[in-house]
């Protein structure tokens, strides 16, 4: 079989081996109801417990709580839908918010918000000063993301928080840190956001499991109602085998934080320089700086990045041409970055993760160098 | 280690090994993103059709579509809350249905909603005649579980439907089948309700996978909007490694049925014999016809059903008192069963599978015979 090189981490990735293994055993094993009675069941809800207060030891969580989603889509649409939003009341969403808030913020838009987005930079970041514009009293609830799941950009988080607690008191703040969490140090102490989603599967971990933090006095309701697992925040059989596989996978990724993240940036530094190297007029969109050391996205030009995908994929190499859940559809994105018109079409997401290796890169390069010599006899004049 | 005898699988089931195994291998190597581009995700949307028709024939669900939600609690919501229903329309639960249906109920109530219960017998089978007084032209919604999770009576859906269509034509029925399916035969083309809710982990399949059928027609909103993954109905990246576990979880199923329900069938018919033999003033509360073959709900006298739980665990001997999710609340459920003081707070779940020995029966009982006579010693006159 052909060796795989995965550049579509941003996408989803591997689970890891150990907590595979770790989720059958308790699925086989720790099967029992952590909402029965008896002793074995009791132990599933220490068990439970331990893996909670682990990964918000990990977030830097110290006031609030944190609860098990079946994954970050269901704690985006928890955020949007379960605040308290007084009727017409102002709500802001970033203009490149994952579809798993924006389509949410659509809806409430249909039940007569006044629903606002936020203009975004080239490179995907939030447009902090046009951010601040759309800030008043009249604002229940603002979202906007840790990280770019199509760029990597970082937005500054803390900054926008502080300008929406001056400007709109009455707004709670909601980010989505799927693309952040373990990709960047992440501490929700010091970015004093309200709410915060979280997915184990962007991290090797299962897929299904996710968490949404919850700050201590910030009024939600159940976006699930039923037997009143969680806290009455989140019905539905607890899912402990995923969930102690979200807290391994967690304790697995601090446990290797800064030697990951050196590997990444090795790599995507190495990627970087050769795609420069090789390929003329090349657009970066990723930003040098504010970026996660594990996606960089880029433009070719004259081609389809589609297209591109495809061809690169005989060679074995895997890459997104941004968010993977809006792949069959034409992205909105890439209208937003101003882009001219030979490059708008020519986007590919490379996404790395602890396992890609820089000995790749060379061959990754070589054959997109390669396709794009070819396409280019196929250009129209 | 002591052996233990679980005989609460209506609570959850142990995973088949095999199917955690699969779990395991779709997790580690299956791991691509179906809404990706690229042949293996191609590979990934293949499969996960394949567990859908799967799955829908084994429900007989010829005319409409099976959508993948995180378990039954999701999928009874989504069903709630998500139909169409007219502002101050009548919506109908039975009054035993699970929280997961009563709640989303409760909630509809505070909406402004016309909800009214269902009355049910003792048996814990919805009233035919009651609920038929209940129907009307302005009733938008019905939910009638198909099994009671707490005595494992069936109720007759084919009929509820037929009075439903006849009396309450305005009305979309949905049918709570998680702890239906694989226990009775079910046909969903028979039953003709418009929506049904399943769940894996009560099958030995993996925790947080389910589906909600929904029959072609019915008009139904997202409760979870984002990436548009299945079919727009349910966003979030798919649960691919659980839903495929899912689909083998069915397949052994299937494969055994006849067997593991006869096996089901001679457990409970010496279970009963068993009690009756040994126990003084028993009373049996599942029905003698029309029950699942895996629930035998009684009441004991004069001891608290959690006391005696956590007793015959001394033994290994691991039982429910009702549905797990409820089980630290004062059970509503057990008013509704016309029980005598003496037996009200008395009630015991024994529900078994397929692994679930004869053979160790007399050894529960006469648990149970031990404790209950010790217990004599201490009652107060």
């Amino acid at each position: 079989m052909k060796k795989l090189i995965y550049l579509d981490n941003a996408a989803t990735t591997p689970c890891y081996e150990e907590v595979a293994e770790l989720v059958k055993r308790e699925s086989v094993d720790g099967y029992f109801n952590p909402s029965a009675l008896y002793k074995p069941s009791v132990d599933s809800a220490v068990k439970l417990k331990k893996a909670r207060d682990t990964i918000k030891s990990a977030l830097h969580a110290t006031s609030g709580e944190l609860y098990f989603t079946s994954g970050g889509s269901e704690a985006n649409n928890t955020a949007l839908f379960c605040t308290r939003k007084p009727k017409n009341s102002r709500i802001i969403v970033g203009l490149g918010e994952h579809d798993a808030v924006l389509n949410p913020a659509n809806e409430l838009k249909n039940q007569g918000y006044d629903v606002v987005f936020a203009p975004i930079n080239t490179d995907g970041s939030v447009n902090v000063d046009e951010f601040k514009k759309l800030l008043n009293e009249n604002v229940s609830f603002v979202s906007i993301m840790h990280v770019s799941n199509e760029t990597g950009a970082v937005n500054d988080i803390a900054r926008l928080v502080k300008l929406t607690r001056k400007l709109a008191p009455n707004a709670v703040f909601h980010s989505d840190g799927v693309q952040a969490f373990e990709k960047i140090s992440v501490n929700l102490r010091a970015l004093d956001v309200d709410l915060y989603s979280i997915s184990a599967h962007k991290i090797h971990g299962p897929k299904g499991i996710g968490a949404l933090y919850v700050k201590k006095g910030v009024s939600i309701k159940p976006l699930i109602f039923g037997g009143g697992q969680e806290k009455g925040f989140r019905s539905g059989t607890e899912n402990l085998p995923s969930i102690l596989g979200f807290e391994r996978t967690v304790e697995l990724n601090e446990g290797s934080f800064e030697q990951n993240y050196s590997k990444k940036c090795d790599f995507k530094e190495y990627l970087t320089a050769k795609l420069r190297g090789s390929i003329d007029d090349l657009v970066i969109i990723s930003p040098a700086e504010n970026c996660v050391p594990n996606i960089l996205t880029v433009a070719f030009k004259d081609v389809r990045g589609e297209v591109l995908l495809h061809s690169i994929e005989e060679d074995g190499i895997l890459v997104g041409i941004g968010s993977a859940c809006s792949s069959h559809r034409e992205s909105r994105f890439k209208s937003l970055l101003g882009l001219d018109d030979s490059h708008r079409d020519g986007i590919i997401r490379f996404s790395s993760s602890e396992f890609s290796s820089k000995d790749d890169v060379d061959f990754v390069v070589n054959s997109i160098k390669k396709r794009l010599d070819t396409f280019k006899n196929y250009k129209r004049v």
